[in-house]
């Protein structure tokens, strides 16, 4: 990841400035362990916002407030200053001891970084309001359009309880906690992610109005139509408190669109300019601006040929030659709802019923990691998940089943299957962005065929070399499945070329510096330079009949 | 309903011209009866689009064309004439007299109208297709979001053939009879009704490109977000089959906003200019304009009088004096999961929870009328609003319980709840329009309080004298239903005289005069005079906190 411009980053941060990143959850997962120096050990936080923001303190000096997870994160998080001079306030040489080895653990799992962890300790009672009541699942849902409206949600006293009680209380924490990591830093820079923290800029702006706040929203952000279910209070809150920060961003331009709709209809004293991607309110000026994340090419690179990697593509490919290598179709995600794992399932049995010769022509891969299985939803699609695979796979030898399931909670083994890959199925009902589809088109080795869902944000940039598909439509995605089967080598050559070359240019480097570049430009008062994106899907649509 | 203008009609229709009306439905239900004359016997069609326009052949000359729906109407349907003459054709005595009889059944059904019917007999699979796979439950559920979307809608085999063998064969067909019905018309005025016709415009241009055609849209239009998920080829057949119109016509500018959206989205060659509402397609200018349907009140008026509803207003009161007359809340609809019934009694539920002493001082009356009771779906959602009726009734006396179930289907039963009640509910998840808002305005006899969905199309009329409330808000109903029942009679009174001026106003001679005007400037080329209307919904986001 080529570092930012430094002039771009000294007229940010000045000599002494700290970027300040504030997320739910933090770059390192820290583990009580008795055996280990002072009762701690630690490895990577796991998610993709983790991943991308993971190298942000190799490009400039970081402060990351998160919350403390784990009994790990809470005993870390003791010890954890959020401005120099506050270890001296350590009680005791325990505290010292836990000191010392967080250092260590953060300068051996994250080498080469300026960065510092505060770790907030949030109340058993709050959280569990905060993350398992309003975040995950009532937001999560709404965003990504998973409620069957006529039952859901349900804006009951227990869900407002939870939003008073623990998501409000958690984003004041948060906020206190970005304005402490700020103490002795002028106009400091605050990068507030995702819709954890909706509320957080607020009290941010009002006890540092001299700093330059960017929320990022990692997942879809839907039409107005969606939050018009909601009450007013609720709407208003996290649209008004999104107005706080300098530049609101999204994953793509129509998310921006649907922000700005949003903020036009529930927030009566806003004008809002849409065109210009402005809003006014209140005396200020707010821009949205869309950031589509990205992945980090040479790190996956070398990832990709790692002895774990390696050892699991062999054996795949073992596995395969016993039966002839067919082609290989894969998937890998989570069994998330919003995924769609049970369409493109029922596309593949479609496929298989057209043509009965891909049953063992073909293997389709899937990698999937289970999910939330603490919600009933989720229980419920893994069933259905579940059923349509075994009825399609019936009770032949497991090698001869067309559909091969594998663990996606293994990250190596996600890899090694889509470098395996002749087509790649990636068909969520909507996704803010979507990696997977970025590091198949990395990673693949026999110039696999990309078939994306319009709904995914990574549509934006990839529709027009990918094969799109409309995420409802099973006969379609059969169509797709056949198509990239067939497709010439060729053909399928020259689309991932210039699809690879789109993920390369716009990567994580770019995705951040994108930001860092129109933050320092609302700072300068100037129009903040990022434009619109070339959206690949509007040719598309221009072109199929 | 007062008759619009004469002049108006004369130049739209000139002296031997006629409107041409398509619905799936038509106005009179035609029943096969070997003791009757002719062996038929004739009702009113059921349902608010032909309760609408069941009164236009007193305004105007109009050809009806409709889908004949039973063994009734399809006998009707062979003798029925879509031109003059046609009936020298008519095959012998027998047709003759079925002819005669027809004649006689829409001159004592619908007195005082130059009214002709041509009811379409459809094969029967072409029906099923059409009606039964197409229109409902897929387009209904679609346009009222009401599906999961991780589960559905599923664009498989058996929906893509309803589509090809059903849906576009009946859309075709109904355009050749609307064809038919315009032979001898210059320049013919044809209005399209409905979901279901999506599809017939096309046919009627290129067939009398003299034509001026208006498709005006009884249900929701969704954002384009929800059509997103549908296949390229199913929206875009859907909007450029309604862009073969002059003029297309929605329930509110809510809903116009997103169909100009969806155009945008889904036809490429399309210019959409959002706030003139016209849209140029392939040398086309095409206006999309909003026609909020509405009641006749005087019509309504003498029915709230007659003896079927004095008779069920008696009962009701005796009813509600054995318990000391108790205030009363009423709610009258489908059981139709967009109705929202469930979080209706949900949050009773919870404002008894709340106010115990109001299980003896209110009672909820819900006149419920079963409805699609072939689809799971209904049958489920029916299910639960049972077992949720049950729980808050317990095992008491009828009298004692807090909500008194009446069957719907008798609409005598429904204005005698709305003469009763002090505060009438009316919350759908998303609604088209909602008359039953409209009809409790208008004969509620004791100043009622209108709770009323943001999300329903009446909320941009009523909504700034209406208690509003956010559908999936139950804490927010509960309030609101505390709120209506403790409201000073005197500001219920102020607020329903604001509201029923707005409804007296605004009626069906409105609606259609509305329409009536719009099309005979874009016949003489001018723009389309009805504007936007006041929309009272954005009063209420400014007000409320």
């Amino acid at each position: 990841m080529p570092l930012p411009p430094g002039d771009l980053l000294a007229e940010l941060l000045g000599t002494r400035g700290r970027l300040i990143v504030a997320s739910n959850r933090g770059p390192l997962a820290f583990e009580a362990d008795p055996d280990a120096p002072a009762g701690l050990t630690a490895g990577r936080g796991s998610g993709g916002l983790v991943t991308a923001l993971a190298g942000l303190g190799r490009l400039a000096p970081v402060t990351w407030v998160a919350a403390a997870l784990s009994a790990g994160d809470r005993l870390a998080a003791r010890v954890m200053t959020e401005h120099d001079g506050a270890l001296g306030a350590l009680d005791g040489a325990g505290d010292r001891a836990v000191a010392d080895r967080v250092a260590a653990l953060v300068a051996e799992s994250l080498p080469g970084q300026d960065l510092r962890l505060a770790y907030q300790v949030l109340p058993e009672e709050v959280y569990r309001g905060y993350y398992h009541a309003v975040a995950n699942p009532f937001l999560w849902f709404l965003q990504h359009q998973m409620y069957a409206l006529p039952y859901g949600p349900n804006v009951d006293a227990a869900l407002l309880d939870a939003w008073r009680t623990g998501y409000r209380p958690a984003n004041a924490a948060f906020a206190r906690a970005v304005v402490r990591a700020a103490e002795g830093v002028e106009r400091p820079i605050v990068l507030l992610q995702d819709y954890h923290l909706y509320l957080a800029a607020p009290e941010i702006r009002a006890r540092r109005p001299d700093a330059t706040i960017l929320h990022f929203t990692h997942i879809p952000w839907p039409a107005e139509s969606q939050w018009q279910v909601l009450p007013q209070g609720l709407r208003r809150a996290i649209c008004e408190s999104l107005l706080a920060c300098d530049i609101v961003g999204l994953q793509t331009d129509r998310y921006a669109g649907h922000f700005l709709d949003t903020v036009a209809s529930f927030v009566h004293d806003a004008r809002v300019d849409r065109d210009g991607r402005t809003i006014r309110w209140r005396d200020r000026r707010i821009r949205v601006r869309s950031y589509p994340i990205a992945v980090d090419p040479d790190r996956l690179q070398v990832f990709s040929r790692s002895p774990a990697v390696e050892d699991r593509h062999a054996r795949l490919a073992a596995r395969l030659e016993r039966v002839g290598r067919p082609a290989l179709i894969v998937r890998a995600d989570r069994i998330e709802p919003s995924k769609n794992a049970l369409r493109g399932f029922l596309a593949y049995e479609e496929l298989l019923r057209r043509r009965p010769e891909l049953r063992s022509a073909t293997r389709f891969v899937a990698v999937h990691a289970p999910t939330r299985m603490e919600l009933p939803d989720y229980v419920a699609y893994a069933r259905a998940v579940r059923e349509v695979v075994h009825r399609i796979n019936g009770m032949v030898d497991p090698d001869k089943q067309p559909i091969w399931l594998y663990d996606g909670s293994d990250y190596a083994m996600v890899i090694a299957a889509l470098r395996a890959a002749d087509v790649v199925l990636v068909n969520p009902v909507v996704d803010g962005m979507n990696l997977v589809a970025k590091e198949a088109v990395l990673v693949g080795e026999r110039d696999p065929a990309l078939i994306l869902s319009e709904t995914a944000g990574a549509a934006e940039q990839l529709a027009a070399d990918a094969l799109p598909v409309a995420p409802a439509d099973v006969i379609g995605t059969a169509d797709q499945l056949e198509r990239g089967l067939a497709m010439e080598r060729a053909e399928r050559r020259a689309r991932l070329r210039r699809m690879r070359a789109a993920v390369r240019d716009q990567d994580l480097a770019w995705w951040l510096n994108r930001q860092l570049r129109d933050l320092a430009a609302v700072r300068r008062g100037e129009l903040p330079p990022s434009r619109r994106l070339r959206n690949t899907l509007r040719e598309v649509e221009a072109v199929t009949e």
